[in-house]
């Protein structure tokens, strides 16, 4: 169903890492530092809030599903009032902080030339770190290229939404560092 | 002179590896095994050009000079005449598969669901191979991210375009491993 043969059926990345497990290593060990690792100020929650919110901007039905599920998960929060925030960033009821960073986030989706220094210091008017800063664009970028490898070879994901909510408390314990895939 | 303080002067992507090496560990390691890794039939020219047209279209001064000083380097061509490809892809005089790869690598930059299965069709037909298409969309989504970490972060680029093409011999001995960032 993607572009190319795969020699597998697993749907969206995971397709794709199974056909090539020497470039699925760092990019999963980029999703790992960057979405779970312990020494970060952002929640887990709100980081795959990041990177579900550029998915679904980027219209990557895969990874939006996956991480708006993780985000839901984490934030014990149903996926039907994330949908609410990403259609409405500016109306939604979060707090100041993790909605200056969303706001980067879609800028950083658009173009890395779009963000300015006047957002970045909202950002921090509402309370975030440099860190927090950098890393909210370093995850806004990887997105942008996750959600472009993901489609751009056309793969295929499971259309029901149930499928990623189910799989999210597991994928919450197990990460993103899959040890069988090197094997 | 960047949107936050990175604690160094280093120019682009390398202030922002200095400021964040955790990060920058899975990022160098991506770029290596796209841009370098021996067991891959399309050269580290070829794979340095895709990278510097992707930069060049997201209009990212530092990553365009780094990368096509590289592929001019590895390629033996100045880089005017690769600022001619670029400008006009569909009249170069480049073969049929690189340009086939190049016009998909250009979609992946707009956006992953631009890349229809009649562009992998056209190059495939024009001798690309399954692999190399793969890898072509994976480095050109890359960059998407690299280009957007680089500029989001508003970093510095020193203009003179001869820097990065004084450098590039040097770099294409090192390789982006830098072993010394992590100690």
């Amino acid at each position: 169903m993607s572009f190319i043969d795969l020699k597998n059926d697993l749907p969206g990345i995971r397709g794709l890492m199974a056909y090539s497990p020497h470039t699925a290593k760092p990019l999963n060990e980029l999703a790992e530092v960057l979405l779970r690792d312990e020494h970060n100020t952002l929640s887990r929650g709100e980081r795959e809030l990041i990177g579900a919110y550029v998915s679904w901007l980027n219209q990557c039905f895969f990874c939006q599903q996956v991480h708006e599920a993780l985000a839901g998960h984490y934030l014990a929060c149903p996926i039907g009032e994330l949908d609410q925030i990403f259609d409405n960033l500016g109306a939604s009821a979060l707090p100041a902080k993790i909605k200056a960073l969303l706001f980067i986030a879609g800028q950083v989706q658009t173009g890395g030339k779009s963000v300015s220094q006047d957002q970045v210091d909202a950002a921090r008017h509402a309370g975030a770190s440099d860190r927090e800063i950098h890393d909210t664009i370093l995850i806004a970028a990887a997105f942008c290229m996750f959600n472009r490898y993901v489609d751009g070879l056309g793969t295929w994901a499971p259309a029901d939404r149930g499928y990623y909510v189910n799989r999210a408390p597991q994928r919450a314990i197990e990460g993103y560092i899959d040890f069988d895939l090197y094997k």
